[in-house]
């Protein structure tokens, strides 16, 4: 464990990850009509590491019904590495208490198991990676995947596997991707099998040990963000006005430019307004990038982008515009955000729009946990984009129901402050004293820049320090992309 | 050094491969002005393994620009592994005489390269894989290579690369993908660098480390293969309708059939006339693959396969369709023959048509050497498709302006017989011993079935057997698909 060194650091002599060898003799056909077949076959054992990936989001049920099946052999000290878990993951909790899964793996947790998480359920604390350091961990070796169970909305007997066709089509399996790559055995869970060969293949036969069919891998509604519309709410649009403004006057607007936002309200309404810029100023950029939305489809379809790299959908437009355009790429987990790759989009990225549950005087953002010290999230995406991005623009509102956002320290550090450039508020924008030629540029745009500080007296708030919990027990670990710890989480008191 | 063990054996203990590790801290632009500046940033010393790959056939210049750069440095001793060698490496037997390259691993070679080697130019001797058993070595790490070489007809700034842009568009790069993967560093040299980021995408940035431009990487005019349309002659007429008269009667024909052929004259006219036949039967079949021509562009477009696996190109008919139609899917050599990975395209083809140098008495096929000894080819795909197809046919007429074409044993064993069904003659059609299940499905259907003896008896010579040299400084051991030594090429006297 290497603590955080302010910086991304280089690999630390990275071990290399054995290559996968062949567990199926028969390559002609890898079916089986059970998942316990393949607990079989795989020689699932205690205390093996099983990976999911979370690309049907909070209509996934391939992860339920793997440990439902590891519960009912009676196996126990499990370790789950899922790229994220949802709410539909509650069942988790039940395997989380009875000790038949005792450490977990995630980049990203909200709903039941993230509660449980947040109160102590497990001995080991839970180790919150992001995106690209989940990668890195794989690649690296340090996360051994003895199996990876795979959701896949089609797959071929061989293993050639998409996510465009079958009832739960969801777009590309970037984060699968990486699992395929590296983990021991390697099984398909599909509830649509097509004729061999699936076209178009996302994850190759050549990664794939067996496919297991199953009625319903989950539910394809349910791949959807909680929002994926505009946000209408008045504050927000000045907020989303006031960002894309910042993006307008940073210079970066050119053939060069490239983007990627989220799927919260306030996100939509930057990339709808973006869109309006870029048409009045005839701007082609070059590329969008992310968990994908219609809306960046919709950039493309007009002619403002050129390409998108997605890696995982956060909408059926965005399914559908994967499935007919070429111009929409798949990319892996790896390719996304792995920072001891041989470079990854995130580094190409102009601006990145960011949310944020706190952020604080120093431009440390929490999306980690609430304001309450229990866990809603995890980085994702989130730290490995602000590295990334010339341009990391936070927005947030000052205040929410929740509570304060804008804070003078955040309870937990998942994206250091070092990364964030423009923190962007209903009430003003405030730009990192490392980035002072810019804080020139969008004061010279008639952008409302101030100080960080002077944002935070219109919080109401006195510069009382608001201390996060220095002891007990720690409930999570949360990496930086680098795999550096950067903070930790308590057990919720 | 294992023996061939009379089939294809399972991995022996394989060896993991260390995972590559990022050389260039710059990300954002890998491009370098020479070839000159990638060997010092690559660190290339005596005694380095070199990797290329064919796809631009005998128009590539790759290779001749990189090694006349490694002679001008002084370097010694260095390996090359080439996926195939052409007429046009004629510059490479000078570094061969020089000492500059005293190593050579291909899994074909043809002109002044394989004279040389027949002559006995290097001490070591050349080691000839099949393509899926390069693979197998590279991911195994039995073949370690230290920097790939990639010719890539379009790169972008970071080193995304596609095989469909720029004056040398050659199709996907499927050897070259299994060299990005595995080899420590990874160099693109490229004539055509687009904005960012190239689309598609058949390499990422991720596996590549340096972009250098030069002014040309080849001529595309280069890729085809010497012969592109069906044979006219009526004998090589008469072979391919047999053969297809065998594929008729084989059973195999309905909606799971797929094929695969080479750009040879024969082949193609199979082709032609398969073509007619499903058309007929109204037989949509599953796949056709391999190095890809026109002709199986064209029976894609017209419904008769759902989907084409392309490893490379082999004329420009075929990267037209790649770029154009999402159907005709890349697929890296791994993908399509390694007999260690999880599945090859290659053990799900139903009928393959093959060609040969020399077939004998025991099916065994020669396309290494001509029957004056000396190295005319080599491997390829050969032995590949024929240890994974249902139905892998020789075509081949008895006798060639060469000499004997069926003899009692060949000079070099390249494909055993025992993974060849049926050859196919103007005389006749001989069927493995081992398929009567097929010679009785065959004479049901009228075709001339007789014995390979009987055959051997039209060709006018007697029994006499033509004893190999089994004596004499070994210039090339021919490895079997799992890297088992079948069989080796003497030095010619």
């Amino acid at each position: 464990m290497r603590p955080y060194a302010g910086h991304c650091s280089a690999p630390a002599g990275a071990q290399a990850h054995p290559a996968p060898v062949r567990l199926n003799g028969d390559s002609r056909s890898k079916l089986l009509s059970t998942i316990s077949l393949a607990f079989d076959a795989c020689g699932i054992r205690d205390g093996a590491t099983l990976s999911f990936h979370h690309h049907l989001r909070n209509g996934d049920q391939v992860l339920n019904l793997v440990l439902a099946e590891a519960a009912a052999r009676g196996l126990r000290d499990l370790t789950v590495a899922a790229s994220s878990l949802f709410p539909v993951h509650e069942p988790l909790v039940t395997h989380l208490r009875s000790g038949v899964v005792t450490r977990l793996h995630t980049a990203y947790m909200s709903g039941p198991v993230a509660d449980a998480v947040s109160r102590g359920v497990l001995a080991t604390p839970v180790v919150m990676t992001t995106h690209g350091g989940r990668a890195r961990a794989i690649e690296s070796g340090e996360l051994r995947i003895d199996v990876a169970f795979i959701a896949a909305p089609a797959a071929d007997r061989c293993g050639n596997l998409n996510g465009v066709e079958g009832p739960a089509a969801c777009g590309p399996l970037g984060y699968a991707m990486v699992d395929a790559q590296h983990a021991a055995h390697v099984v398909a869970i599909t509830d649509h099998v097509v004729p061999y060969p699936a076209c178009p293949i996302d994850i190759a036969q050549e990664r794939v040990d067996f496919v297991v069919t199953v009625d319903s891998i989950g539910d394809a509604g349910g791949i959807l963000s909680g929002t994926t519309r505009p946000t209408t709410d008045p504050v927000g649009l000045q907020i989303a006005a006031n960002a894309t403004r910042v993006i307008e006057a940073s210079g970066l607007l050119d053939e060069d430019f490239s983007f990627q936002t989220g799927a919260g309200g306030i996100s939509l309404a930057v990339a709808d307004q973006l869109r309006s810029v870029m048409r009045r100023r005839s701007v082609q950029g070059s590329f969008a990038a992310g968990g994908v939305t219609g809306y960046l489809c919709d950039m493309l379809d007009e002619g403002l982008f050129r390409a998108l790299f997605d890696v995982q959908c956060f909408d059926l437009r965005a399914v559908d515009s994967y499935r007919r355009d070429a111009r929409h790429m798949a990319m892996s987990a790896s390719l996304y955000a792995n920072p001891h790759g041989k470079g990854a989009v995130v580094d190409q990225l102009g601006a990145m729009i960011l949310g944020a549950a706190q952020v604080d005087l120093d431009f440390n953002v929490n999306v980690t946990t609430g304001s309450h010290g229990r866990i809603l999230g995890g980085s994702g995406g989130h730290a490995d984009t602000a590295d990334g991005a010339r341009l990391a623009i936070v927005t947030t509102t000052l205040t929410s129901r929740a509570g304060l956002k804008l804070v003078e320290r955040v309870g937990c550090i998942t994206t250091p402050g070092s990364t964030v450039d423009v923190v962007v508020t209903e009430a003003g924008v405030a730009v990192n004293p490392r980035r002072e030629e810019m804080a020139q540029r969008l004061k010279a745009a008639g952008l409302p820049v101030c100080a960080m500080t002077q944002l935070q007296r219109l919080t109401g708030q006195g510069p009382t320090r608001q201390a996060p919990a220095r002891d007990g027990r720690i409930a999570a670990v949360v990496q930086y992309r680098d795999g550096t710890v950067i903070d930790v989480v308590r057990v919720a008191k």
